[in-house]
């Protein structure tokens, strides 16, 4: 009997991804093409499909393919859309869903890539069987994804879930979407960075992150100076959960999570953001909240999320009755 | 044929208002019992109850009673109980969903104020029909009750939708919570007094405030008082305008609700409060929130909510398939 597969693919701004994903999240085939140089965005999405049919053709008879889900920047579940992507090459509103269901006689779906990690986290990693928690991304960008009663949040137009995009100090650093101070500018890779630049300025502390430019620092440099127990790098993680903690603890007074899960680059840091975040989160949280609330790694953290969360958004449309 | 009522039971610090309440949101019927001076929580609810027969039999056998629906402080809708309320002369874990159940022989359910006051507007008020709004209730305190997909968010342990106690500045105001900065010490008619003092100290102008005490300034006398053209009073409320702004563009960005209602004591300052409200929110929405989100004034401001809102959560639960 053929195994059902669904495809999953993750639009990035330079790759994009795609694999064959079981029901139980193992993913049988993968392979990825550049996102830029095609002709337009219907030779795009050809290139895509071709891949994904010679992924297909690979297993034969084995598998069959029950749906596409996709995860892309500024994806809009409800319309199928990608809406003004700031990282891609074609501009306005970009109706893929409808061009993938062109391409593969199959029903496709779309979101934004943190709705998707959250999905993929629900059905696959950590939170199966968790009815109400939120992924943060922690990665170029700030993303979340917010699961209410089992089900994603998308909110009326389909965009909820900008917990990147809160602020935490309106007069703060200035943010790519145009305004200032969102969390984004102090709890992404580039943020940390900010945040090691502005101690390097304020404090008189040696480190040895003095010898090196904004341009060539990185969130890694950052990690691995701060393993050597450099003043300056573990400050900067200090600082930055602490304004992860406070922005944690105002979701939480919105929606009241069993988990928040931390995905991405700076969540690979480990025990050195997880646990000032942590412990600020705990104290900037109202009392009825207190010490109920897990702050947890991706339980996908070694897997390509980024497919099994697309992929993830199609079986779970499969499962509703 | 009798008309179906549910009964609709408002626990407050100091009065507890019930009522009967149609399938429409009409109240036919209303009383209210002092909620202190009870020997224990039974003798209390033994009185809520007696004053609910009272209602009914004057109604007789036009009347048949669906259930009963409570809204009280700290109220825990997947328990039915109260938990730890500071205004409430019983301490602990009050299990009042049981014990109005042996007093009413029919379905009970509870949960917050606020929560009730979402369902209320849901059913019966201005947020007919929507499927994601936010209520924010602005009187002594600062409550709210978001609504998800439809249905209130409880979240994983009932007690979702703190938006009052999110955190403006964790440096800022002492909250009765026991933490800082909490919205609730700005945007409630108390923090609107708080905020009419540091203008006062902090600026020259003249204002008829500089006559009234701390404890004689009400949020009335500052409506009143901006209605004049009274400076720092009007100043207060775009003080107040500006922070509720911030924090509802960041509950925007969590679950993207079609509207925002406005409700309580500050709220009917109305424009006084909407407009600097209305104007910050857009000034620190996301870009892709812009203009989208309706900043409402109640549709039951001159009802009984409270009574409605409890009787609505019954009326909720029978439609449920």
């Amino acid at each position: 009997m053929a195994t059902d597969v669904v495809l999953g693919i993750d639009i990035g701004g330079t790759n994009t991804a795609f694999g064959l994903v079981d029901r139980s999240g193992n993913l049988l085939a993968e392979d990825s093409i550049q996102t830029r140089g095609h002709a337009d965005l219907h030779a795009y999405l050809h290139a895509v499909a071709g891949g994904a049919r010679t992924l297909l053709e690979r297993h034969g008879a084995a598998v069959a393919l029950k749906g596409a889900g996709i995860g892309a920047p500024n994806g809009n579940y409800y319309n199928g859309t990608v809406e003004f992507a700031p990282n891609l090459e074609w501009k306005g509103v970009l109706p893929i869903c409808d061009l993938i269901r062109k391409e593969l006689p199959v029903p496709a779906a779309l979101t934004n890539d943190a709705n998707a990690a959250a999905i993929g986290e629900m059905l696959f990693g950590g939170a199966k069987g968790m009815r109400d928690f939120i992924i943060i991304t922690l990665g170029t960008g700030v993303g979340s994804g917010i699961v209410v009663n089992g089900e994603l949040v998308y909110g009326h137009d389909g965009f909820a879930g900008e917990i990147g995009h809160t602020i935490v100090d309106p007069d703060g650093r200035q943010c790519g979407c145009g305004r200032r101070g969102c969390l984004e500018t102090y709890a992404s890779a580039p943020g940390i960075k900010r945040t090691v630049f502005h101690l390097l300025a304020d404090s008189s502390m040696e480190s040895e992150l003095r010898g090196v430019s904004f341009n060539e620092l990185t969130a890694a440099m950052i990690s691995k100076a701060a393993e050597r127990g450099d003043k300056i790098a573990l400050e900067a993680f200090e600082y930055t959960g602490r304004l992860l903690g406070l922005k944690l603890a105002d979701a939480v007074a919105h929606t009241s999570p069993a988990a928040i899960f931390l995905f991405g680059g700076l969540a690979n840091a480990g025990k050195l953001i997880f646990e000032p975040t942590k412990r600020w989160m705990e104290s900037y949280m109202l009392n009825i909240f207190k010490n109920k609330v897990k702050l947890l790694p991706s339980g996908l953290q070694d897997k390509n999320v980024a497919i099994l969360g697309a992929a993830a958004l199609i079986w779970k449309e499969l499962q509703k009755p």
